[in-house]
């Protein structure tokens, strides 16, 4: 399939937005909303580091997209659109760019966003090499940021954490000892990230703080400590797990720390003052997220975890040392 | 250099823009002026196809940069600032990276932009792949196209065709009866292109429709036509050469088809009304740029280039078949 016909047949009908132009020209145009101010951001997907040789096209694809709206998201941004950048050395048959691109319009429509132009380009390694753009917008001068926690914050997170690192071991199939549904959920979280694009824009003007966690709890409250000058202390017990995660913690109790420390969650972590929780889980229940507070601020530096008895767990050097 | 290094090292201190918020959140944000939309393009670079492995880096970088902007200055827009995606596999050493964000912080200030983000990524394979997204600002509404071209608009292009293409034969020691100055120039005008950032937002209101030469000027010139529904004519003896081009001309008529046909030029391709000629000269001048009048469009379809003896030129079906 040459790249003529891969944008006319698969890529423009997916640039639904008047800026994209139909892809006629050198780029797009886009303006934000009155009073308001785009957010930008950029995350890359390479074969045999974010995705196998195998995954389902249409999953690698929407991966790509919802990494990138889990940024937006925790700047508080509502999504607009994307350009994409597609390296590919032409083994990829017109069956699975079919699957990839329909992968996109799901998403597309799901989230409300659109195509707005990008590269395809020949690579010569016989490995994919995905980039993808996302455009947000906020009010202006709203977004949230890393650095705005304060002591005595709440800290909490939305939906549940460690399914997405758990799940890749469970592609890997070194999860052997767990039932078939717990299987498939986990996996399902590693490839197909859900990310809090309602949620983040209903934030703004309560959080005082956000990210989105995709290194891992502890390395990314790491960050956001660090960037807000605060100490975080979180409680084990009230971080939120689903019930695949629980059923391989209690058959692995060492999972802890891979639910503690592994990434790819793209869940939201945001601290606000107290008084703003009742607002707060409204606006969770009105957009269908669940939200728990795992924690709190302090004057102080560095992510404390305190286990049920009052003891600070220590945490293996692997979940500090990532980054976004 | 591990990720940390290279991030605030290297890179954090080319986020001189206010919206970068320094790389410490999850996105960037931007805001067009008043009465102003956004303009954004994005073009990627594999090692192999766009560079070679031993190019030097901070070329390669300021290339990726440029071609970009050469697309903003095709839309009329004034570049801002730029996210930068880097997927490398750790086998480049610190002076190399210190090299390639050396020129990114020269062109920089060259151009007035500044990094807003990006991603860097491992990627496994031992080849280099880059993407940049570029933006840039309009007034609302008024972004050059390439479907605006009409019956009897004069077309014209920036500096000199075919400089690029020959330069990569130079590069290839394929030139070799050419004197060194000859093909010095050419080979930097193959890895250096010339973005047009200050004539391209001069000529709005003025251009009827423009984009820049990346694939050759016939392939474009034919883009243009059809998106514009009309016939361009160009005329051999008025296609602008620089001396070296003419001088590996003189050696090798062949090479007409090359210089028609061959990519990476970067100069821009326009159309406009005949009694704004000298406007957009005198503007041509303030902006230092050559302007040459190569032909003109009339109802029909396709490129003609024709000779001095009145008589079409037959053409290549390489110069065709590439695609922006």
């Amino acid at each position: 399939m040459d790249e003529f016909d891969l944008i006319d047949r698969l890529i423009a009908p997916l640039a639904t937005a008047p800026g994209a132009q139909g892809l006629a020209n050198d780029g797009a145009t886009l303006v934000p909303g009155a009073g308001c101010e785009l957010v930008i951001t950029k995350d890359m997907m390479a074969e045999g580091v974010h995705f196998l040789h195998d995954d389902p096209p249409d999953q690698i694809a929407r991966k790509l997209l919802r990494v990138n709206l889990s940024d937006l998201a925790a700047m508080g941004a509502r999504p607009l659109g994307y350009l994409l950048g597609l390296a590919s050395d032409g083994s990829r048959d017109e069956s699975w760019f079919r699957a990839f691109f329909d992968g996109l319009r799901c998403d597309q429509d799901l989230f409300g966003v659109s195509l707005l132009g990008g590269d395809t380009i020949a690579s010569p390694n016989g490995l994919l090499t995905l980039s993808l753009t996302a455009f947000g917008e906020v009010d202006l001068g709203q977004s949230l940021v890393r650095t705005g926690a304060r002591p005595d914050d709440l800290v909490a997170v939305t939906g549940t954490i460690g399914d997405a690192a758990l799940g890749l071991r469970a592609i890997r199939r070194e999860l052997s000892d767990l039932n078939g549904d717990h299987l498939a959920f986990l996996s399902d979280r590693y490839r197909l990230p859900q990310p809090r694009t309602q949620l983040g824009p209903a934030l703004v003007g309560f959080a005082h703080a956000a990210m989105d966690i995709s290194d891992g709890l502890v390395a990314d409250a790491t960050h956001l400590a660090s960037r807000s000058h605060v100490a975080i202390d979180l409680d084990w017990v009230r971080i939120p797990l689903s019930a695949g995660c629980q059923a391989a913690l209690d058959h692995d109790p060492t999972l802890q720390q891979v639910i503690l420390g592994g990434g790819d969650d793209y869940e939201l972590l945001f601290t606000f003052a107290p008084d703003s929780l009742n607002e707060i889980e409204g606006m969770a229940g009105e957009c269908g997220v669940a939200v728990t507070v795992i924690g709190t601020c302090r004057s102080g530096e560095g992510v404390h975890v305190i286990d049920p008895k009052g003891r600070q767990l220590r945490l293996s050097e692997a979940g500090w040392r990532h980054r976004s």
